[in-house]
């Protein structure tokens, strides 16, 4: 469970549809707003968070249909906790960067 | 950055390393305390928390040599977001299988 919802992608994804929610947004408007996602890779993560229930679908019946997300209340439960964890991700990503490169530079040694 | 500090087994080792803190655990009772996880596994996560400056790992040099590990404080400041995630996880697990079972039971639609 925690390896689906603690991945930066959900994380992006929940992040947007929280700004937007109670609000909904199309796939097309998802992927702008989620810079660096791929097609596939968004498609994999909604129907992945539809699927625990985080995230709604709704189709309308147009031609071509549109297809609309948005958070469902579990889905904005969620947002919370995880917006610490992206806080305490961004905060910490020089040091975490500058102990990897120190890491990269001494002698590697067995576990 | 999300996709490693998110994982279920990260989110094991440190919540055990931090209720040692600001002590250390050996390799051993680390695996003992983190149910279901392998020796290769506990060694990934242990090198990879390493590497990110997370853990620090101590060698006794006896014979054979102790490896002790315990929480930077950084790994420290880590618990309190991670544990949120963690409560929230368990919080709605009910809710979240239930929507599991249900998308198996329903006809599948595309994305």
């Amino acid at each position: 469970m925690l390896d689906r919802i603690g991945t930066k992608w959900t994380s992006m994804v929940v992040k947007v549809l929280a700004e937007e929610a109670p609000g909904e947004l199309r796939f097309a408007d998802l992927r702008r707003r989620v810079p660096g996602i791929s097609q596939k890779m968004l498609s994999v993560t909604l129907r992945s968070l539809v699927r625990d229930g985080l995230v709604a679908r709704r189709v309308e019946p147009t031609v071509p249909p549109a297809v609309h997300y948005r958070l469902t209340e579990l889905g904005l439960s969620l947002e919370g906790p995880l917006s610490a964890l992206r806080v305490w991700a961004e905060t910490h990503m020089p040091e975490i960067d500058r102990s990897n490169r120190l890491a990269d530079e001494a002698p590697s040694s067995p576990t």
